[in-house]
């Protein structure tokens, strides 16, 4: 606002049609409905009368109080400040709300016999080193040892050669790099390529299961609503290849005591995966673990759409 | 988060029933509806349940794109980050959605005769000054000289002396005190007291449309939506009085080119006023004004409803 001259309206006229005073709730829907048909662009026209129309009918099914209306403004408000650049609340208050799951699934649906998505999270950074195939992502002493492969194929078989794979995880202690204070360079993450048969393969450690951030607004909901805030351990991946649509997935060890209660609803049963527990240390020497005579192996192909 | 222990979930286990795996949207909003039942407060797991119902329809009805639910989140987010101790963004978007309109309407239904609500609006503070009856709000200068009188009754005629009034509106500029820098004291705002006869009178100036603010989330919000972003000029006042329901409402003067599409849906039939003008200089000294031969003078009783 200009200090000193006189305020000035966004320069849009009165509406070309008549609206009723909004004297009671049914009018004040009326007219606000009937606003949105000014929007030019029809979709977002489409989004708004849609919005409105659910917005509005949650406030009068369910009576809401002012003072409810004002908390519901301050949850919104800390929820806003509790975002920084590597923290982002509003993604966390979508995924326990099952709304990232929920916008995941329409917006790719399972498709014949592909790998199904899952949520990418907020702990994705775009800092992971280059491995070639056989290399850690993890440094030593993180976690129990763990082989990840598998081949990049297309959904006719066809292996997909030079495809880009991000993968990150947990360490043993439930805690992404991020997580600690001080942070230099990545850790339990990489970026590595399918080799020209479609394979790839690096060393990890066993992620393990995990609270999500409880110290803020989203924290308090679950507190509120009785539920846990743990993910089940997983391993994230995302593989984009040119010509296939790309993939943002993860793959969750069965039998995590938070499987069927995901925190954000990212597990789905084809993504459900079995560790072997290989003992054998030559094996072990072979695959690259510097020390003991087992580590568990995590198989699994990944089975790209081609784009349309 | 605790930087070398081990992550430490909230301490609640998962729920005791069984849940399948969220493969499709059906069974992601079914599992979300179905936690909402650990909610033990009655009212708040009444609300969880009907909002999941609303957003996730919202969702599925629209077919939420992984982009457009992208930049809704950093929308909100942005909103969060745009409230300050002095400016509250997420008012202003129920403001513009209707939202803090249709609150107000559910929670406040017109009474037998007493005076309607209207919204309270980001601007009232706890600073005005307190006057005697006569005196005026508005330091010299500020606009056109107008004088508000009425008297405080109840709903059946009886005068209610000594309530609480609080008074605050633009200057002819359209800007409340606090949106000019280096704001000293409150202007343009009041607080007094109704006398044994229930009547209050005082000093204003005429308040002018003004846009609300446009520099933020809601102000691109209205320019996608091709709405203007202008309020028609009012005059706030809230009433307190012991034994009676607070009042919060405003008085609209007839004739503004918004009063028919005010952007936050505050104007109801029943506070739309008219502004008499008064030419008589005499009359101008013997209410206080220091010059000129006119003024306008605003003249409305308050009617307030005894507390249940």
């Amino acid at each position: 606002m200009d200090g000193d001259g006189r305020a000035v309206s966004n320069g849009i006229a009165p509406p070309p049609f008549q609206l009723p005073a909004p004297d009671s709730p049914d009018v004040i829907t009326a007219n606000m409905t009937r606003l949105t048909d000014l929007t030019v662009n029809d979709r977002q026209r489409f989004l708004f009368k849609n919005l409105v129309s659910h917005l509005h009918s949650f406030v009068r099914e369910t009576g809401l109080t002012t003072k409810e209306w004002e908390e519901t403004i301050l949850f919104l408000t800390r929820t806003g400040q509790k975002c920084t650049p590597i923290r982002q609340e509003f993604i966390l208050l979508s995924d326990v709300l099952g709304v990232s799951a929920l916008v995941d699934a329409i917006n790719n649906p399972p498709e014949n016999g592909a790998t199904e998505s899952s949520v990418l999270g907020p702990f994705f950074t775009d800092d992971a080193p280059e491995l070639a195939n056989g290399e850690s992502i993890a440094s030593e002493g993180k976690g129990e040892y763990m082989y990840v492969e598998g081949r990049i194929l297309s959904v006719d078989g066809t292996p997909i050669p030079n495809a880009a794979i991000e993968t990150w995880e947990t360490d043993a202690n439930g805690f992404y790099d991020t997580q600690y204070e001080g942070r230099e360079r990545a850790d339990c993450r990489g970026r590595l390529h399918s080799d020209k048969d479609g394979y790839f393969g690096y060393r990890a450690v066993v992620p393990v299961a995990y609270p999500i951030p409880g110290d803020g607004p989203v924290g308090e909901l679950l507190l509120r609503m009785s539920r846990h805030n743990m993910r089940p351990n997983h391993l994230h991946i995302m593989v984009e290849a040119p010509g296939f649509r790309k993939l943002v997935t993860a793959f969750y060890p069965e039998g995590d005591t938070y499987i069927e209660s995901d925190a954000v609803f990212g597990v789905k049963k084809s993504l459900v995966v079995t560790l072997e527990t290989v003992k054998d240390e030559a094996e072990a020497r072979k695959r690259g673990f510097p020390k003991g005579d087992n580590f568990k192996l995590l198989r699994r192909d990944v089975i790209l759409v081609p784009q349309s």
